[in-house]
């Protein structure tokens, strides 16, 4: 079974934005961990700040590919499009944010993508990506 | 490590409200398949439809669990007062949903407790459970 | 048939509070005058000024008898657990208010309630609990 | 005692308008039925799709008989000069509506002419205009 | 020159809408009062509880005479086609009430009308219509 | 095939209400043009400034006319009862505005009625009307 | 009888803010025509720019003077203190606006002090002031 | 004169919940130096997280205690039922606050409670509780 | 006389998505129809899921075509970026939306282009592209 | 210790202003009682209706005296100025006010003051000073 | 070219308020600097408490001077009065903020002024002063 | 010193736009006259009508250089993800605008990426570019 893993804008900077605090590991180091931990899955990437790029992607791989975890960043609160892509595409799509956005300021309580959205995980730090396997992987 | 899990109004139902819908399996069912899943956790169970009582069980039981998954319904949407109780506590909680909550009217999309919770899981089903349970018990 | 009448918070004050000008009548004694003019139904009784109270009710009895009259006082307009108990039963629920609740302030305006309910009757006194059980006891 | 029941705008299509759903009766022949069940009240009965010929019809009528049943259609949630109507004449209104308004879209759920009224029914079909009957011939 | 009162709904009632409070005095008694005070003016006088009318009455009248005094009632807050009635024509129209609507309800502090209207006079009970005339018979 | 052209409030005054803007010429000399543009279709009209009116006729015509071209002018924004005869009646409505009603003020931007229409098409100045001819008499 | 007219902030500015539109008349010159067309009231006059002299004044005069005619400018719309100050004492205030704030933008439309005048006069220019002499001056 | 204190959801964790911040004094220990301090006040007490509970206690004591002091927690902010409650008792209610509810977020700035409420403090700690029964005691 | 039919995100996926529903065609399919049914306009075409891409091309095009009709999906109601874009350039843009953006969720009915275009056409399936070629080939 | 008392606009009217509802007690007789009470605090006194004033005496005194009492009155709810002011000086600042203000309409429940202060105390008539009194000179 | 800086609220406070964070300099003393970095502008200064002693010196220089850079504090979010008075006057007004608006409470990211002012700075500290100069003293 | 001056969408049209508006001088030209008068400073630059496009080179730049001047147009009004990015980097951001954005419709007075801005500089046409160079320049 495959997977997808979409990370959206301002996430290539993982690793390299302060990081005393957000700590030295790239989203790429981490991936190693991920498919370690889950060898019966092929866990593919792909990472853009350019919204139109995400839809793209999603066009691309959403009629093949057995689910995708999705991380749109600052596009989950502004962009219709690609909630729009995620309806029409087949592959279900799984919610996953680093931080709880519910914490934060209120623009990012309001999401456009979790009503076309299989789940949504968020707040547990770069492990929502792994819970979104284990969706995907179910032991019960 | 002791897992508390804590249902609140109306999740009783399950396997009694339209089983033709929502399965014939009650909670208490599901918990023994949890409970099998994850053998070196030890999960307890409490349910009311009391806001009251799930406010006594998390003083109760959050200065000394290892966590504690709380599913409080509508409560979600309308208790600043679990909110505080989540606050004031010492044990991490994490909020989870069986249905998206995203995709339902808007009321629901507003929740008091998230911003006080590790991290929120909505959506997977009964899987939310399990998902919750793999964050107290992390591979990656 | 059997019909349970529910009375939500501070409906037990009927008789006691302000007598000059809510009457001296309790809603016990206005139950027997009911009771006599529908001598073809079983009517029940239940109050409390708990939440958890009254969705408790609702399940023990929302799935055997032929219809409920709730008065859910101000939880109509706070209580979308009360809703979603309701919607959660099989006995067809009316909801009804002593008073105009469109001709108070605008909070009681809004019920979380009347969109579960079979229909709404407000604004009538006590007369409005007669109206309902004229719905469960049609004459055309 | 006579009782007016006055319909507004679209309700003179009832019997034409899908009456796979809403059945083939006219409100007419239903008027017949109100009529026999209701001996004892004479019960006359005005329809117009027009705003100002309801207020004309409310003016003339409204010092004189002993109540009157208003269904405003959709005017009950855009016409304030109703309301004002209502709150000039001295006969008492009930309002009633033969679906549930809180059950469809926000703009049903404000009504202008709620807090002129004696009371308020909806939800309970045609049958809410009998309940508004007993309103006005009372047994309890 | 010629100036043309309107008045809109329910102001038919004057005199006969509790007498105690508004006087017995109809409008159409105190349009002798207005046309002896102001002998220089020819005043006629409309009414209808119909919207319709009285956009017919502006179209027929608004371009011929010398000014026209508009009491829209209730219309006047929720009627956007008298208000693209009053622009279309070329008679300037002065906006009266009786009432202070700013002490009233929120409804009716806005005003579909006013910001078509060259001014608008309210609170000065039937004087409002002698201010009215003073502004197309100046003095100063 | 028969259409219905309904015009509402304040269009009767086309060719009369500033010539030197909107032109000399009126709606009922345009319809001439219409018609001999579409020789295939028999375009008949109504107009009135009465909301009532305008339903009247909906009813009367909307269960056996082919289409029905409807720019209801200021009702479009709010006559909740215009939009439930459009829902009421079995011909297709089309929507039609002479101006841009997005480029006007903010109350422009609502209609209550294009969510019951086939279509909605605004801002070609008479043209518009044109355009509605063309979907029921499609090349393409 | 003393009538005193209290201008608010940037009143002062008449006959010098851009003359070719206001005009070159100061107040104080129209002040002059005002007294020689009511020669039975005693006009005296009032301005300032500072909210809280506007009150002072209104406490000074307004247990004594037989009415008050206040343009507050722009206080009208962000002033509760002069609001409340206009309640507190016993004169009669009406409220006047030289230009029609309906026409103007949003905040505009929000008077603080309007529903403790005795009435409102906007939009006739400078004759606002004498429409206001009118009132305390009745002829019929 | 009998004085109780009603204290609602969470606050019977003070003295257990971050002694280092809140203190290690529980508010059974406070209470002897409130007692101490207004020897001719008898000072009872309740503490419950149920708001069923603080209404039924409201009902017990409201018509005989001499003063009731509530501090309802997060109640407050979204229990129209206990405020219900407080409007239909006798005895006088004071709402009290330990931290400055109007320094906190939005949603606690809204006090269903506080408009039934003989008056208000807030933002003074413990303190706030004597406050409350120095009104009770009054010197001046 | 060239006409530029530009199609904004996800549009691409016409005969792909769903085809039991939306059909098998595909816009390319489509377009042979239109300039086919069109034959003296030039009609060109362009999809992109990139916002910037699209800006792109109403630059380039914008300032030499007869004719623009832009499409730009779930861009109408989130790009004021394509909003200034059509704003600046000189050939008219006609908005078109396959569905009746009007009986969908409450955001697609805001559209920050409408206001820049010479107008609006939407809900008539793929005809709206045939509707809008008419106004740029005038019958009447 | 030194205590300031702060009165804002139209409190200088207290005694004067309808004396059968306030009293004949002018704010100056009533400081004397305080001052009596409490012998062990200085307390002076200083009232303006201008908002400029009362934020240079908060300036002249806010570095120096051992806590501020302050009725704003209507500048409560208007003033970010003098918030501002509380915030910049080092003297504790309490807000009273003699009017339970949540019990009056909707602007005077917003309090830009309130999360600059110590504390709030309101509701108490003149008693509300010497609450704040006892805040300074706590007793428990 | 003279060039009028004017400060209002609290701004007197540079220097004593929280030196440690403010710094110990004055405006007084920056004003020299300024003076010293453009030799060939006058630069004039003065600050008030007082609405109206703003409002007072706008109208005294602001038909003279080349220029008025304002500092209006917490006036700039809620002086309607200053708004109109920058609008009066001929002299062009920059708006200026010592810290960046947009990053404090929602209130201060409105501004009354804004719309009427030749452009706004904020956010850069005194340095904010420095920059507008530049503006009446271009280099490019 | 390098500073790099971005700007969004449509700012690529200056000079071709309007030119009688906004003259023929594209932002190119502009350039040359800036470095000219700021010859110790390195002046970069970068224009894309591309969300993403902004996104990267603010990565790509914002670790290096000294500082970034950003007229994100708008994208201003509607991107998080710039938002975002800027909050990411570490070099400090200038947000500039030609035009006023307070006097323009309400969208454009809402910016996400000022809060994370060093400051804000809108309304001096192209000169906003010269002031924001001037604030890494600085004099005084």
């Amino acid at each position: 079974m495959e997977i997808l893993i979409i990370n959206g804008p301002n996430l290539n900077l993982l690793g390299k934005r302060e990081p005393e605090i957000y700590g030295a590991q790239s989203f790429e180091e981490y991936l190693e961990t991920l498919r370690a931990a889950f060898p019966n899955l092929r866990v593919s990437y792909f990472q853009s700040n350019h919204e139109g790029a995400l839809i793209d992607k999603l066009h691309e791989a959403g009629f093949s590919v057995g689910g995708i975890i999705l991380n749109a960043g600052a596009f989950t609160h502004t962009s219709l499009a690609i909630a729009d892509a995620i309806k029409a595409i087949t592959s279900p799509v799984v919610e996953v944010h680093i931080s709880n956005i519910h914490a934060r300021e209120e623009i990012r309580k309001q999401s456009y993508l979790a009503k076309n959205c299989a789940g949504s995980i968020s707040g547990f730090g770069l492990q929502s990506y792994a819970l979104a396997l284990h969706f995907f992987n179910p032991q019960c």
